[in-house]
């Protein structure tokens, strides 16, 4: 990988705190900021200081170790434990990780475990993520490797919102056969779509992929079907926070839209994800897969750069507009080529997902 | 119509001048300018001071009318006249109205013309394509009563850019059967995308919607698939740039992401267009239709109003980031239910437009 070594990593843990890169802050200021409390690790998942499904796993493993320090200082162990994992769990309602992270983690804890060993349970959970990142790089980059030996010409990959690095700890999901790619000296260029309304493409994928020098632009995320309709997309590689059982993908809003225009042009869409995001509970998710709905500033205000270079909000919408703000949207699975995981390429079936397990 | 009898034109030709709302500064300000020559048309024209096929038609219209005060006054009237129209017709080449207005007036102008009838035909260009919104809106509204009539619930209409009057003159081509609606009493409701990248949807459409008192929603543009998979959309309406003998649409950037999504779900797409923007001659838009790719800055920077309420842009991605912008793309005919126009709804085929004519 040719990211610099000091900031190939999202999260990590230094001197009993967890370090984490402030999201929110990119593309304009780097900034690394420290928790050690169960109650800033929800804050830092409530306010999408970190996002991203892997990564809000991780934090929520070390958010778990937290919960365990503190109520190992409280009357009652049992309910001040049960009580903080609860509320972490409810930092993000759609981030099935978090589930999985907080019930692996406070499975194993009781009372009387070793701090120490608690610790590295959530290290070892966090390092699962970034071993599973760097299995499905491994696999996915098979697929450009066919593309580029059938085009012997740049291979072009269009991908929605942010399902890199800074969504994962390291790799990333939807980039990890990108860097791959990179690194066998494939020619690539990436299709990055903005994101509204929060612009994860943009201020995300895009600063990522700038790290490491592959070549991007940035497009409306109106633009997609226009540049399938012409042939200027080989592939498309998304992310997924949940999939449900038989293949239906939740993943950024939008993503939806550019599944429809994917498969009317014959264009390959794959989701790249970790087993741990699959629901195996969950049989149908474009109707049982809860989508939220967040608050509308995020659609009315940006932030931006002034002329003095210093980062401003400005709101763009009337402020007595009505606005309505979905977090997600679920891709049927029939518009999924195939979901790229950590132990293999699989149809989005239920009957292919189940076989990797 | 409910609108403010003063703000539902966009352009009007007063004491020898034409007057023009600056769209530019809505939503946050209304602001009237005054232009008098050909080289001012063509500037408001490429500025998208004026923006909407229509309202770019009659504005052109004008242009050549000054086109024909200028050549008057100079050594060759033919070379000066030609040259200007020519200029005309270069200000914005996706437009076919443009094309067919300065041809519509080029054709009728004669050295020695009547100043007072040259000014006359431009009037009565303008006043046609207001006729035709109007009728636009006598057919279209069928469709919103027969909606009406099975759900007795509120009409949800999903809407893209701005195909209001702001673009049109007056009543508008995709929102004429909208107001015809409210005016008779049905219930509705109008989702209105944003439209990046220059958010006409929440700067253009919101702001004449909101005048009226038709309520509406803004919503990012990847959002409209997941309404539709839900059941949020009853109809989707938009207007259109230039549409091919054969019925394939271009229009702004997006609007074929959502013709799949209604397809996929079986909600009604319907394009408004005067038959005035129909190519005759073009065969075969998703090939044939060029589409202009603007200037990256439309993407990068936004404007909205800073903490003190005054009109701020700010640059939202990295100076150094590579962006392409796209500004239209074409939607295929197969995805589109009908076309309403001033002659009446039909189907988009060849067949079906040339037996409008």
């Amino acid at each position: 990988m040719s990211i610099d070594k000091n900031i190939n990593q999202s999260i990590w843990f230094e001197e009993d705190s967890l370090k984490v890169i402030d999201q929110k802050l990119l593309p304009f200021h780097y900034q690394v900021i420290t928790v050690s409390s169960s109650r800033e690790v929800i804050d830092i998942i409530k306010d999408m200081t970190v996002r991203g499904a892997p990564v809000i796993g991780a934090c929520a493993a070390f958010g778990v170790y937290f919960a365990f320090l503190e109520a190992k200082k409280s009357s009652s162990f049992k309910n001040t434990f049960e009580e903080i994992a609860k509320n972490i769990k409810k930092a993000r309602p759609t981030a099935v990780n978090l589930m999985y992270a907080v019930d692996w983690m406070a499975e194993k804890i009781h009372k009387d475990s070793n701090p120490t060993e608690v610790l590295n349970w959530a290290k070892a959970y966090a390092q699962k993520d970034i071993d599973d990142c760097f299995n499905i790089g491994e696999y996915g980059v098979k697929l450009i490797q066919d593309i580029y030996q059938q085009k012997q010409d740049t291979v072009n990959i269009l991908t929605h919102c942010n399902a890199g690095w800074l969504a994962t700890g390291k790799y990333g999901t939807a980039t990890a056969p990108i860097y791959l790619a990179q690194k066998l000296g494939i020619p690539i260029h990436v299709w990055v779509d903005e994101t509204r309304p929060r612009n994860q493409g943009a201020n995300l994928t895009a600063w990522e992929l700038a790290q490491s020098k592959v070549p991007f632009t940035i497009i409306a995320d109106n633009t997609g079907g226009h540049l399938m309709q012409h042939q200027q997309v080989d592939m498309v590689i998304v992310g997924s926070d949940r999939t449900s059982v038989n293949g239906d993908v939740a993943n950024k809003i939008g993503t939806y839209l550019k599944a429809l225009a994917a498969h009317d042009n014959q264009v390959p869409f794959y989701v790249a994800l970790p087993t741990s995001t699959i629901d195996f509970e969950l049989e149908d998710g474009v109707k049982n897969i809860p989508v939220e709905q967040r608050g509308s500033e995020e659609l009315t205000h940006v932030k931006g750069l002034d002329e003095n270079r210093n980062i401003k909000e400005v709101q763009i919408f009337p402020p007595e507009a009505q606005v309505a703000n979905y977090a997600f949207d679920v891709t049927p699975a029939k518009y999924i080529t195939g979901l790229i995981t950590e132990k293999g390429i699989v149809q989005a079936n239920k009957t292919s997902i189940l076989s990797l397990m």
